[in-house]
């Protein structure tokens, strides 16, 4: 089985990262601005062909000229992926029934960015690993462990077993995200875009955190809270952002 | 001219902040859910109809069973609204080329959460203000000034002399976002997705600042990036949030 990653930054980080074989490069007949992939893709076979034929591979969805035919996205298995050793300073994300592919990628992204350690999602009630969330992560999942949970309840407890602060993102918290210490191992539980982190999730957290809004509007996107919380453990982590 | 709101969150929020005049709110008969939008009302006539109708007003995209027609939204004039007088702590957010209806949206809801006094578009290599924004914005447009400038460069020039400090967003820039003083009247410039902000306008800004990525991927979404600047803001006008 192969996996069609589309589009020019997707298809350049999947090269690059070499996470899973590359099988084919097609790319659009006559386009500009590709030297960067035909580098990258150095003995993966290229295949120049027409728009059509893009358009069939990429099946509706918008490639930029660029289809990239590979292995499938390895995922690991949480029970197993938990037992492993994990460095002393260690961010992971855990969505909590993230249904959107769009959010699901741009969390990979924002992840990936913030040099996350990996991303746990649940079997049920999350965007599966697809095109679209490839797509979106925009090269992110190429680089993140993508660790996929039977059960969310006993990873998170795996996680704790580990060292882990458990630390769930939730509108309606007391703390204020930037008042926590967020460094040493932390898994940031990120909840749904409707119903937020469901309540046994909510009870297995060490704390819970909240981005204190001061507008009417009283609700960041799903994404958005992520990579905010992401990019806090990253500002405390750096020498010179813990104190301004 | 009416406009058509699509969905629950951004229908709501239109009813509530009366920025614009509602005119009828459409909803699927039968469906649940729906009392705080019916209480929201007021005055406006609903109408319960079925599927095939709201489809129809919808024009294609998802609606969750409400579309609410209104007024456009009042979108100033640049050169207007730089005249006028602004709050002593003040955020505003300047797109230069944000084209993804999306990214423009979930800017705005990001804008509006944080507070931001309002948002600036060019005229050209902008999204326009349309459905597909007005949902990602998930109620945020119905909240902040939007502001249309015709040259943005003379609007920038207009905000320095109001006493804004231009910001710009840029990967490459040497200072650390939240190395700077976010106080006082700031307007951030965030470029496009692909290429930036022009060089043109970045010679306007008054300082250039970065997120200070640790990871693989070297670069954040736009509206990813808008938001945690907006954020890092809000933070430190917050008392509390100064100083860890």
């Amino acid at each position: 089985m192969v996996e069609r990653v589309l589009g020019r930054i997707p298809a350049l980080e999947c090269l690059r990262a070499k996470k899973r074989a590359a099988r084919t490069l097609y790319l659009l007949r006559g386009a500009k601005g590709l030297d960067a992939l035909r580098a990258a893709a150095g003995n993966v076979p290229v295949r120049e062909c027409d728009r059509e034929l893009l358009d069939g591979l990429a099946a509706g969805t918008a490639h930029q000229g660029v289809v990239l035919e590979a292995d499938p996205l390895p995922i690991a298995n949480a029970d197993r992926w938990t037992r492993e050793s994990f460095p002393h300073e260690c961010v992971v994300v855990v969505l909590d029934g993230i249904e959107d592919p769009h959010n699901f990628g741009a969390i990979a992204r924002s992840a990936a960015a913030c040099g996350s350690y990996g991303i746990v999602f649940g079997k049920d009630r999350a965007a599966p690993v697809s095109p679209a969330t490839v797509k979106s992560a925009a090269g992110g999942m190429e680089y993140i462990e993508l660790v996929r949970a039977t059960n969310l309840a006993r990873t998170l407890r795996a996680l704790k077993n580990q060292g882990f602060w458990l630390a769930g993102l939730d509108a309606a918290a007391d703390q204020v995200l930037w008042d926590a210490d967020l460094t040493g191992r932390v898994a940031f539980v990120v909840g749904s875009e409707g119903a937020g982190i469901r309540p046994g999730i909510q009870k297995l957290c060490d704390f819970h955190l909240r981005i204190p809004l001061t507008g009417p509007i009283t609700s960041l996107n799903a994404s958005v809270s992520a990579a905010i919380a992401l990019v806090e453990c990253m500002r405390q982590r750096q020498p010179r952002g813990v104190d301004r």
